[in-house]
């Protein structure tokens, strides 16, 4: 059985765990606890890389949660999670190298604020900016569409959406971007969403392993 | 024509460059100075996250490099720069994964260095051990193979392909890897790569510039 190596509260790997009940693969999911559990030889040889979410398939192992995405379409393509025309396959890539690379990236001077840690003002406010930036390049793909690409779920939605959700914690509101806030919440809705959510305890007991990763990045 | 929205220093666009040539696209190619030029109304009106490349193919606009890549291989689909059997496919997205999340990032503080910008040496630490994880991560990858993926050059090597050789930059000797040297040396030998290296008057004259991006990013 496809092994699933995760941890709860790893937005990285949320959107793996998402695309698995999505497709209704089965699978045998391995906590890797963030305290160092990640650092240890047994796990190093799984991701050199050291991080959450890595798969193993038979024997397979695919690290980086984007590449595990494509490697699960390739390799369980029923029901699809990418669409076939160039201009809908742009789009889906776009949501999720804008998630990753401009996105993700300017959450992580916001989370230095709520863990209570110093970070520049300049680097704050070109966060926020980013954020918004972003939002808005979202609400205008979104237009009145259910997902990014019609009406079915995508690959896009799975990545932007395990990501949208948390902007409120950071002071970002979705009032003023409708669109985003329909599709956010109706992507709540769904069961891969619901049984894939954090729950708050988990999170809080996360922060101090937060804090320390936080520290090392560069 | 294809408009190609780029900057000869951009190890970004020059990713989109090689996989122009080695299609061989017709473009007409854009030069966006990163002086400024990127953060003009105009060029944010084609990409609002102000960054090189961007494409407009028949009016249609294409965003965040790897995005441009797969949209290119979806619209202008020979020669094939992607396999099509799911263990490639995961091989490919690994490599490039990790070339933008892992490689790309470690990256910067060694630039800060060469620019005589200050940095933590913690993070400069982290910064080169992760370069020399991913060298070997890619050595390993490479095994005796000519390209990542058999006999044919894919996406994983034109993104892994254009930062690779700047590594000795840094002070990283590809002697210790010889399938990555090797890999390496064949690479320059393509005309895709001859014709998209930055002549080093442009990479000197661009300095200043590089300086400015390394001090906003967060």
């Amino acid at each position: 059985m496809l092994k699933f190596y995760y941890n709860p509260v790893s937005v990285n790997a949320r959107r793996v765990w998402v695309a698995l009940r999505e497709k209704q693969i089965p699978f045998e999911p391995i906590l890797v606890n963030l305290d160092g559990d990640q650092l240890d030889r047994d796990f190093s040889a799984i991701n050199p890389l050291q991080r959450v979410p890595a798969i193993e398939d038979n024997g397979f192992r695919v690290i980086e949660s984007l590449a595990i995405l494509d490697y699960l379409e390739a390799k369980y393509p029923t029901p699809p999670l990418m669409p076939s025309n160039p201009e809908d396959i742009a789009k889906v890539r776009m949501v999720e190298m804008v998630a990753l690379y401009e996105l993700q990236p300017a959450t992580f001077p916001l989370t230095r604020v709520l863990l209570g840690l110093d970070v520049d003002d300049r680097k704050l406010d070109a966060a926020r900016e980013r954020v918004t930036t972003v939002m808005q390049f979202y609400e205008d793909l979104l237009a009145g569409r259910s997902y990014f690409v019609g009406e079915e779920i995508t690959l896009a939605d799975i990545v932007a959406g395990t990501l949208v959700p948390a902007l409120p914690m950071f002071g970002f509101s979705l009032d003023v971007y409708p669109h985003l806030k329909a599709w956010s919440e109706h992507l709540a809705l769904r069961a891969s969403w619901q049984q894939t959510t954090p729950l708050p305890e988990v999170v809080e007991a996360a922060l101090p392993n937060m804090r320390k990763i936080l520290e090392r990045r560069f």
